[in-house]
């Protein structure tokens, strides 16, 4: 296992504090999953998946409309723990998300009836589980501000700024389809406010890559 | 108490369940509040004011945007349950939500201090908060699915028909501007629309009053 893996016990926060037969129960019912950069974690036809541990990688949540446009709730990274891959456990989610790993994204999957004994039986668990709730809705809701009261170019600016951060690096490998994607509007709106990004020498966009000039400006955009 | 008034007791289908010292605890720690319609609950300042059981009434959570422009994000019924008034001790709830009473509304409220001991002390209570914030959770990706994939038509269709569901009547108290204001969107929009509603006998507008004439085109349009 690599070093930049997660192991089981760094999910839990409290790991100590479980009891053993708890510990057992976690170790027992994870297998290992390999998701390769691209593929579809889960889609809105899969069956109940598990929590998904993201131990390296990205995972992608969106949503898609019956016409197939789509938009990005929030991202998994290494750490995270997405619980809507068992939503058929979770009588209250009446959603489908859909997952895709944005990187090859190395996982543990706990199946739901290990799951379902945990919540049930340990207060620790039960509690981790609502913070994980409460922090995916607050990104929703942080979403939906976006979306009803941040300009385009400000939600451009803010992608931008927050891929440089997953991507470590200026320069970017984006289409202008997949920023559209990202933030659910069309392709051509995308390309318009680039162009005005690149007349201010903010950035320059090549084929398939930005590459990021001035961040400063950037930033004070995506405020 | 009216019998139209729910008792603590009814808030908890587990209620039996519970030990006599936690429901001493919720009895010793809860007040009573009355909101009247048209109030401020809650607001982006307020202080962290408890758990919020509706015993009767309907209170509104909302999102406002720094130019004042709003988005109702779900509403609270008879029997429902408001964690986000206690977001001050949810470490992950990130956004700030408005609360308004849309009628006279009888509440309790469950102070802090009895809700953290209550979370930590019994499993039964901390997954039904659990089920309580997916439900929410839910409601907040219907109401950006709404936003994000359906006609504004089609969206005023589906507010008016649950409103008439709400206020048990075709004849709806509502101006133009409080229909903007759930839908997040301009008063003009809202006028236009409602016109072309009229102009198809679907219903009739009077100053502050909507009248439904053919329901079944309603349901048609909202879905």
């Amino acid at each position: 296992m690599s070093k930049n893996t997660y192991s089981l016990e760094s999910f839990f926060p409290f790991w100590n504090k479980l009891s053993k037969s708890h510990q057992n129960l976690l170790r027992e019912n994870t297998e290992n999953l390999i998701f390769k950069k691209g593929s579809e974690v889960l889609n809105s036809d899969t069956e109940c998946l598990g929590l998904i541990f993201v131990r390296s990688g990205i995972l992608r949540a969106h949503i898609v409309s019956d016409s197939g446009r789509e938009v990005t709730l929030y991202r998994l990274l290494q750490g995270d723990i997405c619980l809507l891959s068992a939503s058929c456990i979770m009588s209250n989610i009446q959603f489908k998300i859909h997952l895709e790993a944005e990187e090859d994204s190395h996982t543990y999957i706990l199946n739901t009836s290990a799951y379902e004994k945990l919540i049930t039986e340990s207060i620790l668990f039960s509690n981790y589980i609502n913070e994980i709730i409460s922090s995916r809705f607050s990104e929703v809701v942080w979403t939906l501000e976006q979306i009803l009261f941040k300009s385009m170019d400000s939600r451009i600016a803010d992608f931008l700024v927050e891929q440089s951060i997953l991507q470590e690096s200026d320069i970017l490998s984006l289409t202008h389809n997949q920023i559209a994607k990202n933030l659910g509007t069309a392709r051509e709106v995308i390309s318009r406010i680039l162009k005005y990004f690149q007349n201010e020498n903010i950035l320059t966009v090549t084929r398939g890559k930005i590459k990021i000039l001035d961040k400063k400006s950037l930033i004070a955009l995506s405020r």
